[in-house]
C-alpha cells in the first residue's frame, strides 16, 4: 500500500513502494511543462521552503529552489558549510526545530549519515533528504529512475548496466534498490576493489532481481538499454596507489557508444570528469544533462505531494 | 510620545516608549496568523528587503527573510562574513548607501558596536539593527518581551528571573531595559564574575524597578513567573579557568522546573548548549522554541511600520 | 545594424552598435521609475535568473537581483567563491549547461578572462557577463555611459576625462570603447606607469576619436564635463614601491571640484578609497552613488531585451 505523503518525510529510497513510484512519476510528468517554463503555476503559492545545506551542492540546491519557485512558492536558503549556531555547538535537532517554525517544508543536505532522519524527527514539517553524506540521496534515485522512464518510455524489460564506483557510489545503491521494484536485468561493471557491496546484492537476490557482475565495460554493451556511469572518487580511497590503478578504468567514448545497442541511454549523476568524453555530449544517447533537468519535475512532484497540493 | 516609525530606524531597545511597545505588540499579534501560514498577505508587495549580514546568524536572517516573504515582499541577501567591496577597504557607509539605492529597507548584522547607527546615517531608507556585536539586538529584545506577553497574557505584575551571563549577555541588558517600562519585579541570577553591569542596575533603580540579585537559581524559583536563561559564552572569557568554574553553574532540568511555580515560563534566546536539559523541551513550560517563532510576527510588525504599511 | 538581443548574450562592450546603445538607454529610461519603486511591474513574471558568482561582488549581484525582482521575476543565486562541483573538477561548461536547464537567463561573474564566453557557448539561454576577471564587465560600461547621459542630458559634444589606473582599469577601457560611438573629446589622466594601453589608443585613433594624455588632473579641469575617477589597485602591482609612488597621485577634493567647470560630473565605479574625499559626497557634482543606482534600470533593460519582453 502506498504511503500517504502529505506531511511525511522523504528520507530513503527504501521507503517507496512500486505504487508510490508510479504516482510520483505520474505527477512529475504533469509538472514537466512547468519545469520547462512552458506553463505557469501558482500551486505552492504562500508556501515556503528552507534549503538547509550544511555542505555545498549548488546543483541540488538550485534544483530544489527552482522547483519551488516555478510552482509559485518561495525560498529561504543557506549554502554555508558552517551554520552560525552550529559552530556555537547547537544541535542539529534545535536548528531544524527552529527553522520548522519558520517555513512549511525543509530540504536538508548534511555530511553525516542519519542527519536527515534526525532533522525529520525534530519538526512536524515535512523534511526532504537532499543527501546525508555517504548515506542516501533519495531524490537523486527518483530522478535517475524517472530519466530512464522518460528516455526509454518504460522501465520493465530493460537491461541496465551500472559502471564505475559501485562500492561507495551512493546513487548506484539507491537506484538499484528502486529498480528492484521492476522487472529489469542489471549488470554491475567495476574493478574488483569497487564491487557493489554484498548487502546490496543479497537484497537484489532476495527480491528476485536478475543481475550479473563484470569487470569489462564492453562485456555485453550491445545488449544494454541503459549505461549508468559514475565517477571514481579519489576522496574515498585511503591508498592513492589503489586510486591511480582504477581511476581511468572506464572512459565512455563516442566509439564505445557506437558499439552499443542502438538507442543506448548514457546516464551519469554529474559532475563528470574524464569518465565520459565530451565528444559523447552531442550524441542523442547522452542523457546526463537531460537527467539533471528531470530532477526539477521530480522535486516539484515531491514538494506538491508533501504539502498536500498534488 | 511615540516615535513615528515610518522611514525611521530600529537601532536600540532604548528608543522605544511604552506606547511604542504596545503598538508594536498589537500589530505583531495581528501578524501572528500570517506568520503561522494560516492567513496570506500581500501587505508588502513590491517592497524589497536587503539582509546585510557581515557575520553569520542564520536564525536571525531567516526570521527577517520569512517575515518579509510571508508579507508578500521580496529579499536580496548576503550571509557572507567578507563582503567583496569591504575586503577592498570600502567603508560601511558607502556599502549601505549603495544598497539603500537598490531596496526599500535594510536589516544589518555587523560585529562592531555602532555599525547599525553608521548604516542608518548612510541611507534614507529605514535600517534595522539585527545585532551590532556586543552592542544591541533590539528585535531580539522585542520578541523576548512579546513572548512573555503571549505566554503569560500580561507583563505587568510578573516576577521575572534572568540567569546565566548577565555581564556580557546583550539580550539580558536589552530585555531588562524594555521591562523597565512595566510594573515588574526582576531577579538577576549569576555567579559573582558574571553579575549584571552596574550601569544597568543604576538605570533600573532610577526607573524605580524593583530587583534583587542572587547566585542561587533555586532562590525563589517557586515565585518566578518567567525564568530567562542564557548561555555562558566561552568566547567572552580571557581566562579559561574562570570559564571552567562557571560554565555549568546553572542547568535547568525537568526536576528544577517541577519545583518552580506552576506555569513558570522557561525562555532562552538560543542556541542552548548544556544549560537547558533536552528533557525540558517536552514540558509546556518550555517556551524557547515558541520564542524564536515570535520573532517572525515581531519583525513583520517592524517591517510594516517602517515601510508605512502597518 | 542593431543586433537582435532576444536570446543573445551580453559578453563584451565591443558588441554594441550606436543603435543598440540608443535602444538600451531608451528602455532603461522607461525602467527608471520601476527601479526607484515608483511603479510596479510584472514584466518578467515567471522568468528566472541565476546569478552564478564564482567570485564575490555583492554590489553587482544585488544590482542584477533587484533588477530581476522589481520586474516581477525570480532568482536563484550563489555567491560562493568555491562551487561545490567546480571543486570536484567539473568544467565551467558542464556547470552552466546544467544551470541553463533550470532557469531562463544567467548572469555570471568569474575570475578568468573568457569565462563568460565559455558559459555562453554552453547553454542556449542568454548569458550576461557580470565581469570575467581582467576581461570585460559590459554592464558596468553601459551603466557608466547611461549615467553620463542622465547627468549631462547628452553624450555628444562632451569633454570627458578619465583618471587613475588607465592601464589595468577594465571599466575605463570598456567605457572608452563605448564612447567611441559618440562625438566626444577624451582626456586620459594617469601617472606614466599606468597609461592607457596602446591598443585602446590605436582603436580610438582609428575611430577618429579626439583624445589627449596628461599626468596632471588639474590640466584642463575647467573644461571637463565629466571626470571619471578610478581606484589604483594595489593587487595589480608586482612591485610595492611602484604602487606606493602612485597610490595617492590623485585625490579629488571639494576644492578641486570647485576649480572645475560648473556642473562637472564626478564619477567612480566604486568601491572608492582615498581617491575621492568624502566631503565631495555632498556636492551635486558627486554622481557616483547615483551611478550605482543607474545599474538597476540598465540591467532591467538587458534582462527584458534578452528575454524578449522589452
Amino acid at each position: 500500500m502506498s504511503i500517504k505523503f502529505h506531511s511525511k518525510d522523504i528520507i530513503s529510497a527504501k521507503q517507496f513502494t512500486r505504487e508510490d513510484l508510479d504516482m510520483i512519476f505520474e505527477i512529475a510528468a504533469r509538472m514537466e511543462p512547468i519545469a520547462r517554463g512552458d506553463e505557469e503555476s501558482r500551486l505552492l503559492r504562500s508556501k515556503y521552503l528552507a534549503t538547509l545545506f550544511f555542505e555545498s551542492s549548488t546543483r541540488t540546491r538550485f534544483s530544489f529552489e527552482i522547483a519551488m519557485l516555478r510552482l509559485g512558492g518561495q525560498i529561504i536558503n543557506t549554502s554555508h558549510v558552517a551554520f552560525s549556531s552550529i559552530t556555537k555547538g547547537e544541535s542539529l535537532h534545535d536548528t531544524v526545530k527552529v527553522v520548522g517554525n519558520f517555513v512549511d517544508i525543509i530540504a536538508i543536505r548534511h555530511p553525516l549519515v542519519g542527519s536527515a532522519l534526525t532533522a525529520a524527527k525534530a519538526t512536524e514539517r515535512p523534511v526532504i533528504n537532499a543527501g546525508d553524506g555517504p548515506g542516501e540521496h533519495p531524490t537523486q534515485a527518483l530522478l535517475d529512475l524517472f530519466t530512464i522512464l522518460k528516455e526509454k518510455k518504460r522501465i520493465d524489460g530493460l537491461k541496465i548496466a551500472m559502471a564505475g564506483d559501485l562500492k561507495f557510489g551512493r546513487t548506484i545503491h539507491s537506484l538499484a534498490q528502486l529498480l528492484a521494484h521492476f522487472d529489469v536485468e542489471l549488470v554491475f561493471i567495476s574493478p574488483e576493489i569497487l564491487r557493489a557491496p554484498e548487502g546490496l546484492l543479497a537484497h537484489l537476490r532476495e527480491k528476485g532481481v536478475s543481475f550479473r557482475e563484470t569487470k569489462d565495460i564492453e562485456d555485453g554493451i550491445c545488449d544494454f538499454d541503459v549505461l549508468y556511469d559514475t565517477r571514481i572518487q579519489e576522496e574515498r580511497f585511503t591508498d592513492l596507489k589503489e586510486f591511480e590503478k582504477v581511476k581511468n578504468c572506464y572512459t565512455i567514448t563516442k566509439e564505445l557508444v557506437g558499439r552499443g545497442k542502438e538507442g543506448i541511454c548514457i546516464m551519469h549523476p554529474l559532475p563528470r570528469l574524464q569518465e565520459i568524453s565530451v565528444e559523447v555530449d552531442d550524441l542523442p544517447n547522452a542523457a546526463y544533462f537531460r537527467q539533471t533537468f528531470y530532477g526539477v519535475p521530480i522535486r516539484m512532484a515531491l514538494l506538491a505531494l508533501l504539502l498536500g497540493k498534488a
